[in-house]
């Protein structure tokens, strides 16, 4: 009986026979940001999604205690099926955990966010690298508040040639529930990047001319912002330890 | 000093000197169906719009108690700058207002949602025709339930000739924030629709075999599951009576 590669690395990850990045695993299938808040937060949360959608593009919420993503992955455990979980408590990050079965709690509630992972194999596909060049940066950007949630915009930069930069534009705007199109091309300092503190990445060097600087808003804004909330508690997947949903990329990018 | 049609349009309404349906009215600028409820019920119908985004794509969500949807078209006063009003109670509609300032609460939170209306000029210059053949329809498909919220997909049939159907479909796909593309074209048995009954449109006669019928989720889905819920307070546009709001449809459509 064979399954599908998405529930092989879920069922891989639970039992721990993977550990680490969930880069490049099953290939295809959406992966997800996670954040998971206390119930009465959970409504400021959503509506700061819904008012920065490019970077919090909300997949699936889950019911109150419910640690089952029914839409995106009937029988799959939010509690387990992620390699790592970063834990915080008043908005500081406490530690790492493999599993957080013993913290959970009947009023957490879940939100699966689109992740610019999942368009990575149609940008392969279309001759444009992912694996280079590539980091995370605070902005001076604001977003727009909703309840204690504020703060910069984040942004995933990517060095492509212009060539690269047209074909990735008009192959991630296919992809809105996975923070679409690039929302800057050109002069980092159009959006007050942070080239000299990246958030993920090695430093950033000087840009070579033939390159175009190219920024998507990223995941890690509303986890940005619930941690200057310093919020109770909050747990979130670790950087590059997503969740691996049953949907297909291609199944929710537009022809 | 010139102003926006959009701005034009709220004020003529505002002031009593349109009355009347929006169809028309500064075309171009993104029209929405509005619904009102109170606090307590806010979250659990944001979630139901989550989990049904074809027919309920929020563009915007007002703070408690603030009638000024401040992203959409700041100045405007959601208490006025519509033509007519469904005041339900009960999940019963119990008249229509052409204002609702009396019935203000400091709890009520505003949601616009995305309308086909505001990419039926697009469809005009593809050459598709958007003022003939076009009905709203109840449907047998369930949508993904949230709290109380639950009932059955409501649609747009459009008849069209496979040509501009398919044009049609090209169309509407860059527009996922007022419904996207059709979610059926063909037989209205496949998705049990209730061609007895329209809900807006005169009756459905037989269809010619020179179109096919294409269908698009509908703005009213959420409206009618608020009726269903049967809760206390829900206001919202009266049908084809909409929000002008200051975004171009151009401005949230794909490349």
């Amino acid at each position: 009986m064979t399954s599908s590669p998405a529930l092989q690395a879920r069922l891989a990850i639970r039992e721990g026979r993977h550990i680490g990045p969930t880069h490049g695993l099953a290939p295809g299938f959406v992966q997800c940001n996670l954040v998971i808040v206390r119930q009465p937060l959970a409504y400021d949360f959503l509506v700061y999604c819904q008012r920065n959608p490019r970077a919090c593009p909300v997949l699936e919420i889950t019911d109150p205690g419910d640690p089952e993503p029914r839409r995106l992955a009937a029988g799959a455990d939010l509690r387990s099926d992620l390699p790592k979980y970063a834990v915080y408590r008043q908005g500081r990050r406490m530690g790492d955990e493999t599993r957080i079965t013993h913290l959970w709690e009947p009023g957490l509630v879940s939100f699966l966010i689109g992740s610019g992972i999942s368009f990575d194999q149609a940008l392969e596909r279309a001759g444009v690298p992912t694996h280079q060049h590539r980091w995370v940066l605070r902005t001076t950007l604001p977003t727009v508040p909703a309840g204690p949630f504020r703060g910069p915009l984040i942004v995933t930069m990517r060095w492509l040639t212009p060539a690269q930069a047209i074909v990735a534009t008009q192959v991630t705007a296919r992809f809105p529930w996975n923070h679409g199109a690039p929302l800057h091309i050109g002069d980092p300092a159009a959006i007050g990047a942070d080239l000299a503190h990246p958030l993920h990445g090695l430093p950033v060097g000087t840009i070579p001319s033939e390159y175009v600087p190219c920024f998507w808003a990223c995941g890690v804004t509303p986890q940005a912002a619930a941690e200057a909330a310093g919020i109770d508690l909050m747990i979130t997947h670790a950087p590059a330890h997503g969740f691996i949903s049953d949907l297909k990329s291609d199944e929710i990018c537009l022809p």
